[in-house]
């Protein structure tokens, strides 16, 4: 392992809060080095001035996006910036070599149409989409293994999809009758401020957002799809803010088809989950405090009634974003799944 | 109004979280007399040294809750104690001629062995616990009126049965097919210190709990049930703690019996509630922020693919619980039913 | 009091902070009418757009500031504009007949030049800012009931001053050894959002900024100025961000100019404030909560080695700005100075 | 390095939050093995029932604390137990073969009679008492190297005495006029639920409490000490609460003894703390976020009219306890200062 030599990670967009994560976690990687900080700002920050956190730990300033310029420098490139910018980066990256892992919904829906719907612009990458792979390592192990372009899911779709798919994949539950009713800590807006997340609009508030209207409904049911032979799967998305950094609880309710126990739930999942080092089975309820600052997804399943309900819990900065890009790029690259990430 | 005599209050349990509310809100109530605070302390505190907000501002000392000594001096009785203790008080506070508002959920399941399953104990009061009246204005404003006992609602089933309630009784919603995924902030615990709700632990979590055996689950469903023609309603009841100190939101799943538009829903939710002082429609989602504080109830309803989606966010400690108390006690003296609750 | 014609107040710059936080006290003032809301806003927003609480309880359009228009309609103006912007009306809105309680800094400071100096404006109305007189009740009632032009105090001055001046007074302390310490929640940072003020930076993070620069270091040194015969008092300031809505703490430390008990410290306090209605002297030391959503200023002095520590806590946004210029404007009008206050 | 025996630690005390704090930074240390988890619980839980996020991290359960069977198995004990339950056990563990790091008080003051008069208690181990190292390596690195028994320092003292040291020593300050104010999250509390400590009595509310009475006020006073020829320091020590998990901030008022600059200032602090990995001089004021979850103390000085003012940040939880216990372990163990520590 000593004799490996480390991978080159190129951060784009290195301002932004999925950034400032990706670096913490890469600061603690023992098989990595941050050769590049890329940002569309002028002049150039040193990144200890973006994320104060950094000084003495990270001497770098950031520099500008310029693909050509990581040719040879880097292997890896992780995106972390808006929706409907990635796609102008990633050809020239790739063509420049290196591997890209996007953090935007760039390349998660494979039908243009779709994404222009959902996203309001033309998708000008057609041919990287096509042969993108969504991020998922418990679904898509083998296919990012080799991938040029990683779709990186988003925070949402992880924790509700982990939730439903060994389930829908046994054939226990409806696929037309999935209901997510989410909450989410605050990060999962972004840096920018706004004045719907000002800190006294939004400590001491908690409020349903974007009710049925999420994009995050549209690539959680596409990932869904993708899962079930034949038709369609249709989810209801209700998203919620929550007076908290970090954080997601996703609460599912599904329709079983047949009269279900919850021991048998949790044995399903548990047997889908067998050997994933990152997907734990709890028996009381997850929390989103035991996951905080961690890669893990914890889970449990309740039959209530006529439901099965189960709870899914991931830190939407970890799990959600940066640590599932590090986990992606840890299997791109033949490394420790775990690599830089139990610790 | 400056003739009628003031209603004479005497809380029972005054070193209680809802007993503080309360009093915040008699003291500003313009026809209203504090004459006693009564608590199951030795020594008997002065509400100051329990609540030092009230330094300067209510000038009383509690006394042991001796119902014969209220006679004459009080014309209702709050109380703000424990679920199976107030029942053990009621008979005595009503012998000694007070009406009765109980904040606990002693009055509130009419059927005593379904008490005794959810609650533990064998109800001792069963002449009172039948013709005591749930204390929802919205439902049963006529029968408060006369009533002796009101068995003031639960915070959770407040908000989610006033959301519901009224699609019931127009016939558009399956009753079978309800799911209210309900968020609450920490004062809903109660004042006693215990370890999941120590500072360190709520902070920066987010969870669910007792999911589906919430006590408020079948009191939502015995509520409902009231308004359907023949069979039984059924809820799953999803609770979730939100690291703030009030509000309720929850967040109603259900299925119409036929497709409907949310300006159907919306309609039928206004005329229900058309001249009522506490129930606002709401275009944008309610916000817990936006109740805070207040008597009122902000709803806003959704449709989305094959289901209604009710928005409704209530204080717990307001409409919840004190507000609702005093909007009770507001009927049953025939004061106002906004006195003392819209200022 | 039934008879007396209730005070006709118009809130200038409707949409901040401070006058929600106004808005709130006035409707359950029983001797007031709101008959105005003017903003800059273009178009003009109904009130319960710009701040949701509202809905139901005022149903109001705001106007443009118009002070001609306000002639005949309104007796007083409270400005919740921003510093520089005030003196541009108060000259009109006098003319027209008003009296005006400003919110801002733009009468505090009696020098033009120190104005000028700490604010980075020309000030533009030296007549009145001459007469104008500085809205601490405490300190100056007298001449604020015949006031035409309030300057409201800032909101950690007020805090402060409070718990210097009576020391100050008797010629327990030297004047030039004062080190105010403070606190405050976010709220007083105002409604615009700003990077420092989103959510997750101010969230779970405590820091102090403008150390020895802020400009209510100079107010506060002007006030006990004038309270000193002969020469200058030297304040240092250090004010701190909570996170939290409301609230501040001032931890004062003075030096006595000879050895000094705590119980002896106290008592001056208590005589100095004897029958002031919201200054409460406490035994343990004061909480933000415990003044939260008041107008009290809560206040306890200890004896700590070769300094007397006096903590003083206020809700920042009321008798740190609407509370207290209400407490003016009851003091103006001749009502009760209490009057809409303490419920 | 990859050669070198790993370090074995025992934890005793294991269900504390200093415990946990520890653990999660062992689990990252590349040179540790944990072999023992010690409480005083009967029975003994799996250490992932007491602390949910080690679940699938670390499979332990805590063992009764028997330094008998420590013997041959640990190299190092860091005690998490209360005050003065500590030196009850140290003999014994010495007497093991394990080196001790005592996060309690036990061994912080070096008088017997005053740890008497500040904690209540007799001293029972005057041996060790004597020879144990107050564990701030920037201070004591050297004694730490060849200590058998490790005083960890508290979380304020900390803070407040890195800031304070180089000035003292450079004869910048007088050494009678130190004021500390300085602000904690609720962490530091502890584990044990209080009322105090009750989610809804700590949100949204800041206070100061023990004001001239903290038993961290002795701690600095008598480290400061030691830094002085001659006679004694005399310091105010005045800490708040703050709505958050973790985080000191101290600011410092320092006297000079002459007219000096804030650049002299920290010129000073920058020579002292040369090569020092974990101190960073900075130049906007210092932040808790900023050092959250990491071993870093941040600090930066003023110069406001006749004080110095240093503000010093530092995570209660790692700087303030369980990253400076392992900071002093590497010392004593002869590994990197920052093993496990940066990352």
């Amino acid at each position: 392992m000593a004799d490996q030599p480390k991978v080159r990670v190129a951060i784009i967009g290195a301002t932004a809060y999925t950034s400032r994560e990706t670096l913490r976690w890469l600061l603690r990687h023992p098989q990595v080095t941050i050769v590049a900080l890329c940002s569309r700002r002028d002049p150039q920050p040193h990144i200890a001035e973006v994320f104060p956190e950094f000084t003495g730990r990270l001497d770098m300033r950031c520099e500008a996006i310029d693909p050509a310029a990581l040719k040879g420098r880097a292997d890896v490139a992780l995106l972390c910036l808006p929706n409907g910018v990635t796609m102008s980066y990633v050809p020239t990256l790739l063509n420049a070599g290196l591997r890209v892992i996007d953090f935007s919904a760039d390349y998660r829906l494979k039908e243009p149409a779709e994404y222009q719907q959902w996203y309001g612009k033309v998708h000008t990458d057609l041919a990287n989409l096509e042969h993108a792979v969504y991020g998922l390592p418990e679904l898509y192990r083998e296919r990012i293994r080799t991938a040029q372009v990683i779709a990186n899911p988003g925070c949402y779709p992880t924790s509700a999809v982990l939730g439903i798919v060994p389930l829908l994949k046994a054939g226990l539950i409806d696929p037309h009758e999935v209901i997510v009713d989410a909450a989410s800590g605050i990060s999962g807006a972004g840096r920018e401020p706004k004045p719907e997340h000002h800190f006294p609009e939004r400590h001491e508030n908690f409020e349903a957002y974007k009710i049925g209207e999420h994009r995050h409904m549209v690539e959680i049911e596409r990932v869904l799809d993708a899962q079930v032979r034949g038709g369609k799967t249709s989810v209801i998305f209700t998203p919620h803010l929550v007076p908290m950094e970090r954080g997601i609880l996703s609460t599912i309710y599904l329709k079983p088809v047949q009269p279900v126990s919850a021991e048998h739930v949790n044995q399903v999942l548990a047997e889908a989950y067998d050997g994933e080092p990152f997907i734990r089975l709890r028996v009381p309820p997850p929390r989103t405090a035991d996951v905080a600052h961690s890669n893990f997804c914890d889970m449990s399943a309740r039959v209530v009634k006529s439901r099965i309900i189960v709870l899914s819990a991931v830190d939407n900065m970890v799990k959600g974003a940066a640590g599932q890009a590090i986990q992606n790029m840890n299997v791109m690259f033949g490394l420790e799944e775990t690599a830089g990430l139990l610790a």
